[in-house]
C-alpha cells in the first residue's frame, strides 16, 4: 500500500498533554501501526513538524523520537512543505492568536480544549474557519473512553427503549492545601483566573449528552463554593472565589430530564468518579469512564415502598455488565484519526469549532441561569 | 409504678394504617411493654377508644384485643370521660371536619399525614388549634427510621464538621401496567385525582431536610410526567396526567445545597430505595432507611480525575457501616411515645401542626417552581 | 360482599391428582381464601360434590373436609340442586363416557388432560359440547408455572425482539427397574396401552408453543425406544414396544423454529427437569418450570470461533435471573380460578376442548412423520 | 538416534493458517522437539519447502526460521529431492489444481479442509490419489482438542455402555453489523459467496460423529435464515442469502439418534461454545473443546417429574470432570505428527480423502433435506 504523507504543526508539544497524549500515544502510535489506512487503499502518515517556546526541548523530543523538523518559528513551522494540520496544545489564553494565523495560511485546525475562554472568541475562531474554507475540530476525548462508548453502543442498540431520563455524578474531594496538598492548581478555585467547576466541566457535559441522547434545549443550575478558603502551592491561604460545585437540571431537545452534579467537595460512594445513569422505557444502563451495567425491563425487581420493612434485596446485584466485545484505542487516538480522516477524505467529524462553541457556551449560560435563579433557553 | 390512663380516640382504626401501625404496633405495644415511663415515676397507660364508619368491623377489633370502646359516632367518642387526645387515620378529605370537631371539644391532636390537601386547609387548621389551645403532631415517620436515626446521631456527633451539601435519590421502576400489573393505585398517576410524586413525596422531603440540617430557604423544581399512558386496576389504559419524576435543587437556611430526585421512572442502582449522601468538611455520610456509612476526612483518598487511567480503586469499599448500637423501634411507636410525652408532661415535639403545615406548602412551591422555571423563596 | 354457591361434580376426586391438586390445593383453597371475587362484587363459591367408586374413600374425605355430598352415582350427582360444573379426573379411557353424561346433562365440563387417547374421539367430544352449548376446558397446568409464566412476562414486555428460535429439552433417566425400580408405570413403555413419549408430552408442548409463541405449522420427529427391555412393578422384564425418546424439529406460524428433545433415556446437565431456550433479536431468555433467566443484546459477549484458544468466558453467569415480582399460585388453582370466571362471567379461556384436540393430534402427527421419515403439515 | 529427513512442500504458507498452525506449531515445532520418534528408533525429520506467490513474503519467512529452500513455482518445489509429501493450505478454489499436480508428481498429500467445494470434485480427488496409489489426509482438527479426545477415552473405556443418543449444541451470537460490527465476514451469510452454516460446519460434524461414534446412516435438516438483513465490513447492508442456522437429526449406523443444532443466532448458556452430551446405557458424558464431564449409571438421580414441587437439585453439581492426564499437544501438531507416521510407516490414519469427501457430501445432503423435507439416507 502506498504511503501518503501529511505535514501537521504540533504546537505545544513540550507540554504534558501535547507530549504525551497527542504526539507520542497518538500520532507516533498511528505511524507505529503502519499508517492510518484511507478508503482508497493509501495509507496516511502523520509528519510532525514540533513547535514550541523552549528550543532546547524541542530538540530532545525530535532526538527521541527519530523526528527531524523543530522549530520555535510557529509562522517558519506553517510555511513548511506539505502542511496541511495545524494542532494547539498551548494554554488558553494563546489558542486564538495561534489559531487565526494558522487559519490565516490557509491550514486545517485541531485543538485542545477550551477553544478560548469565552463564546464571543470562540464564535470568531468559527467564523474565520468559515472564510478560511478549512476544516476544524477540538478534542472531546470522554466520548471516547470505553465506558461511554459501550454506552453509546447499549442507546444504538435499542436496549433502553425511549430514553426518559439521565443522572450524571461528577466528583471527588479536593483537599484544602492545609493538612494535606490540593491536587488541583490553585487557579482553579479563582473566578478572575478563569477557574471554576462550572467552565471547566460544562463543555464535556454539552458533547456528551449532545453525542450521546440529543441537543440541550434549557439549562437550570445552582452553584456554591462550599470551601471559601484554600491553599495554594506555596501553602499561603487564599480566598476562593470560583464555583467548587454546581447542581444543574437540564431539558433536552426530545423531552429528556438531566439532572447533573459536578463537585470537588464529595467523597466518592460509587464505582467511577463520573456516573451517568440513563433510565428508559426499556432498560436503564449506569455508565462511567470504564464500565458500563445494565438492567432490562424484563429483569426489573417490583420494588414496593414500605418503610417498615428492611429489603432485603441486593438491588446492585441485579445489573449486568456490558461486555467490552472490543479493544478499546486510546481515546485521543481514536479521535485524531477520525480528524485526519475527515480532513484527508471529507469522513463525518461532528466536533468542529462550531461544535466547541456550544460547549462553551453552555458554560456561560448555566452561571447566568445560577444567579438570575431561572431555567436559561439554550436556542 | 402507677398507671396513669390516658383516653385517645382512634378514628379510622379499621383502615390498615390506623389498625396495624397506629393502634397495635403503637399503642397496644405501649401497654404491652407496661405502659410509657414518664419522669415523675408513672406510666402513662394509653386507653384506646375505636371510632370507625362499620360498627361490625370495630367490634371485631375490639374483640380481637379485649378493647372495651367502639363506636360510630365521634362526638360521643370525644365525650368519653378522660378522653385527652383525638388521632385522625381517615382519609385526607374528612380529616378537617373531624380534626376541628376535636379541637372544638379542646383534645390533644394528633393525624396521620397529609394534615390536608393544601396549604390553606392546613394553615386553617394550625390557627384553630392555636386558638383551642392545645398540642398538635403529625406522623413524620421518616425521621424515626433506623438509618435517618443514625445519620442524625453523627450529624450530633459532630463528625460531618461544617455540612455542605445533600445529594437525595428516590425511585424505583413503578410497572406501567400492560405486561406486569403496577404496583401503586392509578390516582397517583391523576393530577385530577390529587396524584403526582411532589405532592406524595416533598412533604417528606421537608421534615427531614428540617429535622436534620436546617429549614429550607429556596426551591427549583423540574417535573415531567415521563410515562404519558399507564393502565388502571382493571387493565384499561388511563393518560397519566400527574408527574411521575422531580428534580429539585433546594437551599437550606445555613446555606446547604440539596439536590434531590424523586421518581418513579428509575431503576435502583443503590443500596436502598432512597439514599441520602451528606458531605461535610469533616467526613461525609450516605444513610438510607435502615444503614448509614460514612468516610471521615481522614481517610478519605486523594482522587485524580486522569480519564485515560483506568482507576483501580474500590470507592466504595472505603466507607464504613455505623453500627446500630441500639434497637431501634418501630417509627410509628417511637413518634406517639414521643407525642404522649409531649401531651403528658411537656416534651419538645416539633412535629406539630405547622411543621406539617410547610410540608404540603413545599410541595406547592415545588410544583409552582416547576410551572415557572425559576428558583422560588420558601420563607 | 354476597356469596355465590356454584355446584362442581368432582368425578375421580379418590385419585391423587383429583384429591390433592384439584379439591383440596384448588377448590378447597379457593373456599379459604374467603371465596373467588368476581367483577359485580360477589364471590364466588364452591360447592364440591364428590364423586368416585369407593364410597368408603369418598365418606373419609368428606369427613375430613366437612363437605356433606358424595356419591358414586354419578348420574345423581349431576341431578342435584346448583350443580353447574362437571369435572373429570378419571383415568383417560372412562373420561368420554362420563363427559358426554355430563354433556348430555347441560353442564359445563373441565378435564384432567388429556381429553382423549386420539383424536377422533376428542373431535367428538368437541362437536357434542358445541351442541350442548356449554363451555369446556382441559387442565394446561405448565402454562401457570413460575418459569413459563415468567417466560411470558419477558416475551409480553417485547425484550426478546423478534423472536427466531426455541429449544427445548425436556427429561431425565428412568431406571430400566433391573438394579433400581422404575420411577414410572410399566404401561408407559408400552405402545398398546397407550404408552409412548410422544403421546405423554406432545400435548403439553402444543399448548406451550401455541400458548407463548404462535400456532404450530409442521412437525419432523425422529423416534427411538432406546431401552428395548424393562422390568415391570413385579420385577419382572418385559418388551418395551413404545418410544422412550423423540427428537423433533417444528414451524411455527410465524417462521420461528423449535427444536424439541423428549426422552427418558437421558441424564440431566441443566438447571431444571425440562428447560426452554428462546433466541431472539432483542435477547435470549432460558426459562424452567422455576427459574428463567435472560441476556439482552445489549450485553451479549462478542465470541469467536477459535478452537485453539481455551475460552475463559463464565457463559452461564453472563444470565441475568428474572425476579419473580408476584406470589405464583399454585398453577392448578390459578387455571380453576380462570375456568370458573369463564363459567360465572365469560371471561377468556383459551384452553377448551377444541385446544386440547389439537395437542392430541400433534402427538399422532409427529408420529406419523416419525414412521414416513418426512415433514408433516399441522394445518 | 538417527535423524531421518522428508522433504514437505508447504503451499500457501504465507496464509493465516498455513504459517501459524501449520508451519511454525507443527513442522517447526517437531524439529524444536528433536523430530517425530518412528517405532524403528528413527527421528523423523521435516524439511519444508516454501511455496507462495508472494517472493519476498517467502523470503522473509524463511530468513525468520532459518530454512533454505522457498519459491513461487509450485513444479520446482515438487521436483526437489527428498520430498515426499505435498502439503496444500491455498484457499478451496485453488487446491484441485494443485493437489493433481502433486499427485501425478507421485507425492503423498495432506490438505486443510475443506477439500473441494462440492462432492464431485473430492469424489474425483478421491479416485486420482487412488490411481497414483499414494497416502492422503485431511485436517480434521476438532478430534484433536482436549475435550473430544477426554471423550473419545471416556468411549474407548466403556464407561458409556451402549451408547444411546447423542446432543450437540453449536453456535453463538454473530452481530448483524449496524449498532457492532460483525465478528465473521459477510461472504458467510451469502449464499452465492459459498456461505451458510451448513457447509461450514458439517464437514466437522461429519468426522467427529463417524470418528467417535459410527458412520452417518440418514440426516434429516431444517435450515433457517433469522436474521435477513445484516451489515458488511463496509457498514452496507446486504441481503443474507445463506442459512445462518440448521437443526438437524442425524441416524448412525448403529441405531444412535443424534439431534445436533448449529446456529450463529444464538446466545450461549453453556459452558462452551460447542457441547456434546452422549447418554449410554452405563453413564453420559458432556463434553466441550476443553472440558468433559461424566455421570455414572450408579450416581445418577432418581428424578420425579412433579412439576408443583420446585426441585432443590442442583442437577450440574452431579457430573464430575474427567482429567487431562497429559498434555495434551496442538491439535494441529498432532494431526501433522499421525500423517507423518502413516507415511513414513504405514500407521492407521483415518482421516483421508475418502473421508473428507463424506464431509462436504454430508452439508450436500442436510440441504437437500431441508429443501425437501425429508429424512435422506447418507449410504
Amino acid at each position: 500500500m502506498t504511503r501518503r504523507p501529511i505535514g501537521i504543526v504540533v504546537n505545544g508539544v513540550t507540554g504534558r498533554m501535547g507530549y504525551r497524549q497527542h504526539l507520542v500515544r497518538s500520532l507516533l502510535a498511528i505511524r507505529e501501526q503502519g499508517g492510518l489506512p484511507l478508503r482508497d487503499g493509501t495509507l496516511l502518515w502523520p509528519e510532525p513538524i514540533l513547535v514550541g517556546r523552549n528550543e532546547a526541548k524541542l530538540a530532545e523530543i525530535a532526538r527521541r523520537h527519530s523526528l527531524d523538523t523543530w522549530t520555535t518559528d510557529l509562522a517558519a513551522a506553517l510555511a513548511q512543505p506539505g502542511v496541511a494540520v495545524y494542532f494547539d496544545a498551548q494554554v488558553t489564553q494563546q489558542r486564538e492568536k495561534a489559531v487565526r494565523e494558522a487559519l490565516d495560511a490557509g491550514k486545517h485546525v485541531y485543538c485542545e480544549k477550551p477553544l478560548a475562554p469565552d463564546t464571543a472568541t470562540a464564535a470568531g475562531l468559527v467564523r474565520a474557519a468559515a472564510e478560511a474554507g478549512v476544516r476544524t475540530g477540538v478534542v472531546q476525548d470522554k466520548l471516547f473512553l470505553p465506558g461511554l462508548r459501550k454506552l453509546k453502543r447499549v442507546i444504538d442498540s435499542g436496549f433502553l427503549g425511549r430514553i426518559l431520563s439521565v443522572r450524571g455524578e461528577f466528583g471527588y474531594w479536593v483537599f484544602e492545601g492545609d493538612w494535606q496538598p490540593a491536587q488541583r492548581p490553585s487557579w482553579n478555585y479563582r473566578a478572575e483566573d478563569g477557574g471554576g467547576i462550572v467552565l471547566d466541566m460544562f463543555p464535556h457535559w454539552q458533547y456528551v449528552l449532545e453525542g450521546l441522547f440529543a441537543p440541550i434545549r434549557s439549562v437550570q443550575c445552582t452553584i456554591a463554593t462550599h470551601i471559601p478558603t484554600r491553599r495554594d502551592e506555596a501553602g499561603a491561604p487564599y480566598p476562593a472565589t470560583a464555583d467548587d460545585a454546581a447542581y444543574a437540571v437540564l431539558e433536552l431537545a426530545d423531552g429528556v430530564i438531566v439532572s447533573i452534579n459536578s463537585s470537588w467537595c464529595t467523597r466518592v460512594n460509587r464505582d467511577e468518579l463520573v456516573e451517568f445513569q440513563v433510565d428508559g422505557t426499556g432498560g436503564s444502563a449506569v455508565a462511567g469512564l470504564r464500565r458500563c451495567r445494565v438492567q432490562p425491563a424484563a429483569t426489573t425487581p417490583r420494588s414496593v415502598w414500605d418503610p417498615d420493612v428492611p429489603s432485603t434485596v441486593d438491588f446492585r446485584a441485579q445489573w449486568q455488565e456490558v461486555p467490552d466485545n472490543a479493544e478499546f484505542d486510546n481515546g485521543f487516538k481514536a479521535q485524531w484519526e477520525a480528524f485526519l480522516r475527515h480532513v484527508a477524505e471529507g469522513a463525518d467529524f461532528p466536533w468542529d469549532f462550531a461544535a466547541a462553541t456550544r460547549g462553551v457556551r453552555l458554560a456561560e449560560l448555566a452561571l447566568q441561569s445560577a444567579r438570575e435563579g431561572r431555567r436559561i433557553d439554550v436556542s
